[in-house]
C-alpha cells in the first residue's frame, strides 16, 4: 500500500487514523524516507551518475551504461581501463580519456560555472592531476591546468601564482614530499584542496608522506582527500565552484 | 638603495638602464616580491591575523596582540589558556571562548556570509566543532551547530539533514570511528570538511582511526584536515562561504 | 502539524490527498522515521541505558542520572571515576564497583538469561574483565569467572574447560601475547568475543600486539572488540545469551 | 599399556596403586587428555571439517578429501582455486562456489537453523559476502543477503533495516571507510560481526582503515573478525544461530 | 575423588574397571595432568618462582612473598618499585636492587653455572642490563659485565672481546641504533641474546629502532626479546649457560 | 712488512724500538686485528661457511661454491632457487632441498651433537622450519620434527610435550597469531627460539602478528629471530646444542 | 612591458617614478624574481642537468636529451632501463651504467674535486652505492669504492679505516640491519651520509629498519637519506666535497 | 706488557720472536687499536667532549665536567636541565644557555670555520635550531640566523636566499608540514642538512610527518637527522665547514 492509498482510506473512512499512522509507519522507508533522500540526490543527479569503473566485469559495466544512456542520464566512469572503454564503446557511444582513465557518457549541457586551477608537483602526478580535472570539466567547471610547478623550483610556481589566485578553488597535486599545497596556500587566499599521490619512493610509503604533509601543513585554507584520488579532489572543487553560480543567479 | 632612488637616477641619467637592470635584481626581495605577495596576503588580513598561542609566553603574546591592537587589526587567538587570556586581558580589551579556547580581539565588522553547519558525531567532539565554529563567526560566517547527530543513533541525523543541506558548506566533526561525514555527504551535495578527532581509545590510536575512515569515505564531496583541526576546517568552510558572498556582489 | 493532525484534516477533507503526501514528506523525521527507529530501540531501551561517564563534568552526569532516575529507565555508566560516583550517589542512590569503574542505577528485574564465561589470562587484566562481567550481569546474564588462566601454563586453562564449554558464550581478556582466546576456541565450539588489553610493555604498543594476535587467530569461532573494550564484549555476549532464552520462550 | 589394562592390572594386584598413579602419569595425552578434548571437538565435528586449500599442492587436497569422504564426514574447502576445484572434482564429487572460492564435500544433513543477515558496503565486497554466507549455510544457517547498501546512500539501508532486524545475527561487510556495521548496530539490537575487506586504495592500506573503523565503532553489540576473512564471520555467526535452535530443543 | 581413591575403589571392587575410565576422564586436570605438567614445571620450580611486581598491590605482594617464604620457595620479583620493597621487608626478610628494581627472596643454594657475559653500548641501558644480571646470578650463573661498549667507540668492545668470548652465552643491550648485538655476533661463536632498550629519542619510538635493527642483523647467532626485557634475557641465558653444567654432570 | 720481519729488525738493531711502534701502528689491521679475530671466527668456519644465494648471479655463485670446494671448505647455501641449484651442480657435487631452498656442500664430518625439537604450527610453515632444521643438521645437531601441532588443537601438542622437553633446545615456528612458542615455554623448561612466519593474511601484515606475538609472550625462556628467519633460528640452537657437548668433552 | 621598457620610459620621463614602482610591483616573476633564482640555479647548472628517468616515456626521454644536448648541456638521468638507454643511444650518443642504472650525457669537463669514499655493508648493496659513485664522479668527485665490509664482521672495515679517513666525506650504504655508517662515524671525523638500502626481508620492512638504525645513531657527523636514494646520496656528497676545491681557490 | 716492552726484549733477545708476535696478539686493543683509533679520535677531541646530561645524575655529570676540566679539555654537555647547570656550577665555572639546553665548559680557541646558516620555519623550532646554533659555534662555525621563514609565507624566506647562499652549509630547521629544507635546497647549491622537529599536533605523529617530508624532498643536496636532534645537525655542519677552512690552510 502506497501513502496515497492509505491516505484515501483514511479519507474514506475504511481505516481508522489510528491504524493509518501504524501503516505509516511500517510503510518501507523507499516510499516516504528514500523520495525524501532522493530529493537531495537528485540535485546531483541532475549532474549525472559515477561509475568506479576498476574491478567491475566488462557486461556489468555495460549493462550500467546502457541503463543510464536508456534514461538520458549522464555517467563518469573512473578509472577505467582501455579494454573496459573499447569493449563499452562497442555497444554504446561513449568518450575515453586515456591519462586519467576516465570514461564518459555525456549528453546533457551543465551550466558554465567558474574557474578553478589544478596545479602539480611534477610530470609524474599529471594522471592524478586529469582525474580531477576532467571530474570537474565533466560537471562544468572551467580547468586552469598548471603542471610541473613543484616547490624544489619555486620560481616556477611564484610566476603563475597571479592567475591561479584568481580562480574559485586550487586542486594541487602533489607526490614525494607533498609540500606544494601548502605553499601555494599560503600565497592564495582561495580554498585549497590538496591531492597527495603516490609518486615517490623508499619512505614515502606510497603516498603516506605527502599525505602527512598535507594534513600538517601550517598554511591555512586546506583540505585533504585520499592518495591519488584525483576524482574526490575534482568532485568537492566542482561543488566549490559552484556555490559561486548558484549564487550569482539568486 | 630603493626602488625609487634607482628610478630617480635612472631618470636623472646618474645610472644607466642596464645598471639599473642589474640593481633591480639584487635589490631584496623585501621590496618588490615581498610587497607583491603582501597584495596577496592583504586581501586576508582584511579578515584579521591568527594566532596560535599553544606554546607562546604570556609576554610575547601581550607584544603580539598589543602590537595589532594598535594597528587596528583585528587577531584570532587559537589554543589560548585560561592563563594566558586572563594576562591579556589585564592589557587589552579581549574576548575568551573557554570551551573553543579562543581568544579574540575584533574591531572591525565584516560583510554578512551565509550559513555552514557544523555537527558533531558526540558531545565529547564539540571543543573542536566549537574552534570551526568561533573561526568562522569571526571571519564572519553564520553557523548552524548540530551536535551529537553520530552514525550509532543514525535517526537523530537523518530529522535534520534538510537544515543541513540548505547551508553553503558542513563541517563534520567525529571522533571513534569517524563515520558521520561520510554518511551526510551521502545525503547532501555540498561540500563538507571532514574534522577527525583524538575522541576514543584503543585501536582509536587518538584519532588515526577516525582520519582514516574519513580520507576513505566512498560518499563524494569529502575533503580532511589534521586531527583536532577545527580552526583549519573553519577557515576553509569560511573561505568557501565567502565565495558565495563574493559572486552575489558582483 | 503531527501525523495524526495531518491525517485528521485529509479525514474532513481539509487538505487533499496530494497536499498530505506533501506535509508527510516534510514532516520531522522524528515523528516516523524516528518512531520506528525507537521501536528498535525500545527493545534495546528495555534493558536500560548505557553512558559513558568518563570525560563528562559531574553535572552533567547527575542530571542525565537524575533523568533516567525520574523516569523509571536503569543506567549502566562505564569508566566512572570513585569522585563521579561519590558525587552522583549523593543525590542518587547509585551502586559502584571500584575494580571495573561501573556505575549502576538498577530499578528493573531482567529475565533470567543463561551463563557466559569470561577468562583471562593474567591477574591484570581482570579490571577490564570486570567491566565485561558487570555489564553482562546488569543486562541478565549469569557470569563464570575464570581468572589468572594464561596460555603460559595452559594446565590451568584445561581442567577448567568443561566447565567452559558449557556457558552460551565466552570471553576471553588477554593482554601481552593474547593467545588465550584462540586457544580457548580450539577446546570449545561456542562462539568466543575475544578483548585485547593494554597490559604488557615494549613491543606489545599498549594492546596492539594481542589485538592482532586475536584477529589472526588459526581457531574459528572468534571475534574482537576493541582494546580495553570490556563493555563491548560484556554487551555483545548478553546479546548471544539473550538469543537463546528469548528462543526458549517463543 | 592403555587406561584399562592398567586398571585391570591394578585389581588383580598385578601393580600396586602407587604403580599405577606412575603409569598414569607418564600414560600419553593421547589416551585421557586427547579422548577429552576429542569429545569436545565431536560435537564440532559433527558439522564437517574445515580445510584452507590456499597454498595446499592438489595431491595433497584430494588425499585429504578422499580421506573424509571415506570417513562420511563433510568437507568444507575455503580459498580453492578454480584450478584445485577440478582436479578434485575428477576423483571425488564435490561442489564449487567461484564467486567464494569455497569447495564443498556435503552428506550429511543438519538441523535447520534460523536466519542470518549478511549485509555489504558494496558490490566488491560481495565475495567475502558470499564466502560468509556459503560457510554459514554449509552448517545449516538460512541466509538473508542484502547487499550494497553502503552508508554513503544511507537510504537502501534503511529501507532494508526491518528485515535485517528480524534475524538472529548480522554479519556486515565493508570495505573504504567501513562504517557499514556500526550504521547497523546503532538501529538492530542483535549482535552483529563485522568484517573488513581489503577493498580500497591509498591510505585505506589493504583493510586497516575499515578494520580500524569497526573496532572503534561507538554503536554496541559489534565484534569484529580478520580483514577479508569471511569464513571466520560466517563460522561465529551460524555458532550464534545454533544457541537458539539448541536452546528452543531444550 | 582422588586417582589413588579410584584405584582402591577398582582393587576392592568398589568400582567396575569401566566406570573407573570415566571417573578418570572427568577427573579435575589439576590431579593427572597437572601433576604431569608440574613434573616439567618442578625443575624450573627448583630455580624458583618469578613475580612481576608492577601494578600488583602492596598486600598483595606481601601474601604471595609470604606464601613462598612459608614453602621455602625462593622468588624473585622483577619491576618492584622501592615503595614495595619496604612495605614487603618489614614482613619478610628480602633483598633489594634499586638500580634493576629486582626484589629478591633467596634460601636455597644453586649449583655453580658458568659465566655469561652482559654487554650494554651506552650507560642508560645499565640498567635494564642489571635486570638480566640479577636475575641471571639468581638461578646461578656467573656475569661478566661489560658496560658502555657502544659502537660509536668500536674500539672499546674490540678490546674486550677475547673475555667476551670465553663466556657460554652474551646477553647485549642497546637502545638508540642498537647495533652492538650484530657487531658481537659477528665476532664471536656464541649465542648472543639482543636486548632493545627504549633508550633514545625521536625516531627511536621508544625503542622499535633497535627492535628492528637486532631482528634484521646479519650476523648469525642472534635471538631478539622485547623491548627493555632485561629478565627475559637474563633467563633464557642462564637456560642454556645450564645445559653446559647439566651436560658435565652426565 | 710483517709483523714478524718488524720484530727481526728490531732484534737486528734494523730499526729503532721507536720506529717499530710506529710501524706496528700502521701495520693493516689484517695483520694483527684481523688474525685475532680470525681466531675466533675459525671455531666457526670448523662449521663451513654459510651463503645466501638469493639474488646472487649464478656465475657469482658457482665461483664461491668452486672457492670453497677447492678450499675443502663446507658451504651452506640458503634461499637457492632450484635453477641455481642446477647451474651449480653441473661443475659442482651439491646437495638440494627443494622445501627448504637449502643447497649444501659437504665434506666434513663434525661431532655429533644432541637433539633439538623444531615444532611448527600449521603445515604452511613447514618450510621455514625446514630451513631451520636442514641448518642444525648441517652443522651436526640431530633434529626432531614435531609439524602441525598449532595451539587451536592444543592437545596435539600436549601428547608430545614429553618428547619435546628431553631435547636440548626447542625452535617453534609459527605464522598467523603465532602463540606456539608461548604454549611451548610454558610447558617446557628449555630455550626456546620462536620464528615468526609470514604466513596469514589482512592483519597479519606479512607476519609482524606473529612478530608482536612472540615478543610479548609471557612465558619465560623465549627469544625470537627476524620473520621466516629459519636459517637463523637453526643456527643459534645449533650453537646452544653445541654448548653441551662442548662441555661433556671438558 | 619589460624592465628595460619601464626604466627607458622613466628616463624619458613617459612615465612616473611612482607610476614605474607600480608596473615594477605587478611585472611577472618570471622577469625579476625568476632570473635571479636562476642566478642561482646557474652554479648548479654548471654541472648539468638531472633527470629521473623512470617513469617517463621513451619519446619524452628523447626529447629532454635532444634538447640539452642541442645546448651544450650535461645531464645525468637517474633509475633509467637498458630499454631506454638503447632507444635514447639511437639518437644521441650517451653512455649508460648498467648497475646503476644511469645514464649519462656529458661533454664538458669539470674541476678536479677531492675524493670521497664510499662504503656498503653487503654486496646487494652495491647497485646504490653505484649510483651514488657515478653520480659523484659525473659532477668531478674522485671515488674511493670500498664495499662489502658490514659490521657482522668488522675487522674488514677496520682493516681500511685509515684509508677512508683521508676522503673528505664518506658514503655509507647499508640494508639489513643498517649499523655501518654509525660504525664509520664512530671511527672517523668527516660527514658521513648515511644510505639505509631496501636490502633485507621480514622485520626490515623494505629498508624502513635500515633507515632508523641511521637516524638513530649515537655517532656524531651523520646525516641519512631516503632509502635506496644512492643519487641523493652522490649528489650532497659531491656538493661537500666541492667546498674543499672552491675554498683551496680563495 | 706494552709494546715498547716488547719490543725492547725481543731486541735484548729476553724473549724470541715467535713469543713477540705471540704477545702482541694477545695485547690489550687499547694499547695499539686503541692508540690507532684515537689518533682519529683526537682531532675530534682537539675540539673537546659532547656529553648527553639528560638522564645523568648530579653527581655523575660533575664528575665527569671536573675530571675533563682537570685535562684542560673542552666540553659540550647537550640537553642538560636548568637543575643540573646550577649544581655544576657550584663547583666547576660553566656556561649555560636555556633556550638549546647546553652547558658548556670551554677553555680552547678554536680557529675561526667559516659561516653555516640556521633556518627555522616557525617560532617554535627554535629552540632545535639554538642547540644546532650552539653546537656549531662551540666548534667553531659562525652562525647565521634566519628564523621564522616557514613555506606558509614564501617570501619571507625568498627575500634572505641570497645572504643563506653565500654561507658554506645550511641546517634547516621544520616542525608540521616540514617542507622548508626542500624549498631551500631547491634555490641554493649548498649541502643542506634537515632537522624535522616534533613541533605540531594530530597526524604529525610528534615529527613523523616532518621527518618524511624531509627524506621525500625532490630536490638535490638534502641529508635528514634525528627528529629533534639539533646537536647531529650541529655537529655534521660544523664538520663541513671545517673542510673549507682544513683545504685553505693546505
Amino acid at each position: 500500500m502506497e501513502t496515497e492509498e492509505i491516505l484515501s482510506k483514511v479519507k474514506s473512512g475504511d481505516i481508522s487514523i489510528d491504524e493509518a499512522v501504524e501503516l505509516l509507519k511500517i510503510l518501507p522507508y523507499e516510499d516516504l524516507g528514500y523520495a525524501k533522500l532522493d530529493h537531495h540526490r537528485k540535485i546531483r543527479k541532475g549532474y549525472g551518475e559515477v561509475i568506479l569503473c576498476e574491478g567491475k566485469s566488462t557486461e556489468h559495466l555495460i549493462n550500467i551504461f546502457k541503463h543510464f544512456a536508456d534514461n538520458e542520464t549522464d555517467v563518469l566512469g573512473t578509472r577505467a581501463s582501455k579494454e573496459q572503454y573499447e569493449k563499452v564503446r562497442e555497444i554504446i557511444d561513449v568518450e575515453y580519456d586515456e591519462l586519467s582513465k576516465i570514461l564518459k557518457l555525456k549528453r546533457s549541457k551543465y551550466e558554465n560555472l567558474g574557474e578553478i586551477a589544478i596545479c602539480t608537483g611534477g610530470t609524474s602526478d599529471i594522471p592524478v592531476a586529469e582525474e580531477a580535472a576532467q571530474t570537474a570539466e565533466f560537471f562544468g567547471s572551467k580547468v586552469l591546468r598548471i603542471y610541473d610547478v613543484g616547490v624544489a623550483g619555486i620560481h616556477r610556481l611564484i610566476s603563475k601564482i597571479d592567475q591561479i589566485s584568481r580562480t574559485n578553488c586550487i586542486i594541487a597535486v602533489a607526490g614525494m614530499e607533498g609540500a606544494l599545497p601548502g605553499v601555494i596556500a599560503g600565497m592564495v587566499d582561495k580554498p585549497v584542496i590538496a591531492v597527495p599521490t603516490s609518486v615517490g619512493y623508499g619512505a614515502n610509503f606510497k603516498g603516506v608522506s605527502s599525505l602527512l604533509t598535507m594534513l600538517n601543513s601550517c598554511a591555512e585554507g586546506i583540505a585533504v582527500v585520499n592518495i591519488d584520488n584525483g576524482f574526490g579532489a575534482g568532485y568537492i572543487a566542482n561543488q566549490i565552484n559552484r556555490l559561486v553560480v548558484g549564487s550569482i543567479g539568486k
